[in-house]
């Protein structure tokens, strides 16, 4: 079992995660093309703080201040975010659909290694908030209207995995709880590297599902 | 009783209330100098979000596209705020504060002309979602840590409560059944006055409350 060092970086990484990506749902809501739209991601952006709240409250049961613990994760978040900003309302529901997909990938793996309460709480953060559904709907509806589209946004699809993946391993490298826990977890590199395989495999069937080549 | 145009009208203007003051406080949110302050932002705003939901099913269950029914009240709840941006953290929580307070005593004022049903709604999507303590204690902890700041938040609050004024008589000007039901409720144009000279006081204990002189 993971030490305490280590679950309370893993939960502070996922608590900042969902703050951002609040921010993100909250800012890119203001591009929907109609009010509807913007409602539905705001309403994403609500169940994200939801699941933060309950992260804290882990943290806080842990004896961590959420605030310190967050600290280290904000700029490779920031980071991924400023990198990766959507031009327009569809590139912001593919980064909203493909990042969760991504993340919620990478913690569900992670989860395996931890005590069956901590992947508990983990599994019920993950839970898709609707946007999966409501992303895939629009994006798939824009592309069938105006097919031109699906180059561009698939070029942006490769461009989150890809500064996802570069941010990852920034955190890895300056977090060594989190580098041995996964290691220790998928048995050796061989498993890490099994691990980003069936991320990215992951990765290609949600572009497909998007009607976009990964 | 108001008739259904009158009911419509009111929960519209105020679900685009909430959508805004969403928006609002997720924008206000990345101003703050904390990330705890930041969270707690976020979660008034995702209670925001939670009153729109409330309100956008009543008015589907009155026979309303929500998106239809809030579009003419859009117009002046946004001038309201292009027109009241805060300059930093604290006129965004001074606006939070005095401004969810306002809307909130309109509101109920309004909540006594209707049926029992909608003024419970109204009542319930009203409640304060933490945002008056939270402010508060922030406020006056940086007034007390600088006085100099209490001159220019006073400005800033009769501002608020002006342009408020303002977009109010706007939106009745345009839409008679919210005018009459005003007229009609209160009995006649004195009673308006009143209604008027009561939201104003209060705003003005809010202001005290703050140490502003309101």
């Amino acid at each position: 079992m993971p030490d305490d060092a280590a679950l309370i970086d893993l939960l502070a990484a996922l608590a900042y995660g969902e703050l951002s990506a609040f921010d993100r749902l909250a800012e890119d809501a203001r591009m929907a093309p109609s009010l509807s739209g913007r409602a539905a991601l705001a309403q994403m952006a609500a169940v994200e703080i939801g699941h933060y709240r309950l992260l804290a409250e882990r943290l806080i049961a842990l004896g961590a201040s959420p605030e310190e613990a967050m600290a280290p994760f904000a700029p490779a978040l920031e980071r991924f975010h400023a990198r990766t900003v959507p031009a327009d309302w569809l590139e912001g529901l593919v980064k909203a659909y493909v990042g969760d997909g991504l993340a919620a990938d990478f913690y569900r793996e992670i989860a395996d290694f931890v005590d069956p309460a901590t992947r508990e709480l983990i599994l019920e953060v993950l839970a898709d908030a609707g946007s999966a559904a409501f992303a895939v709907r629009e994006v798939r509806a824009a592309i069938a209207a105006q097919p031109v589209l699906a180059g561009r946004l698939a070029l942006w699809g490769r461009r989150l995995v890809g500064e996802a993946i570069s941010q990852t391993q920034h955190v890895l490298a300056e977090r060594d709880s989190l580098t041995t826990l996964l290691i220790k977890g998928t048995g050796d590199l061989a498993g890490v590297a099994a691990l980003i395989k069936r991320i990215t495999d992951r990765h290609s069937e949600r572009m497909a599902t998007l009607g976009l080549n990964g």
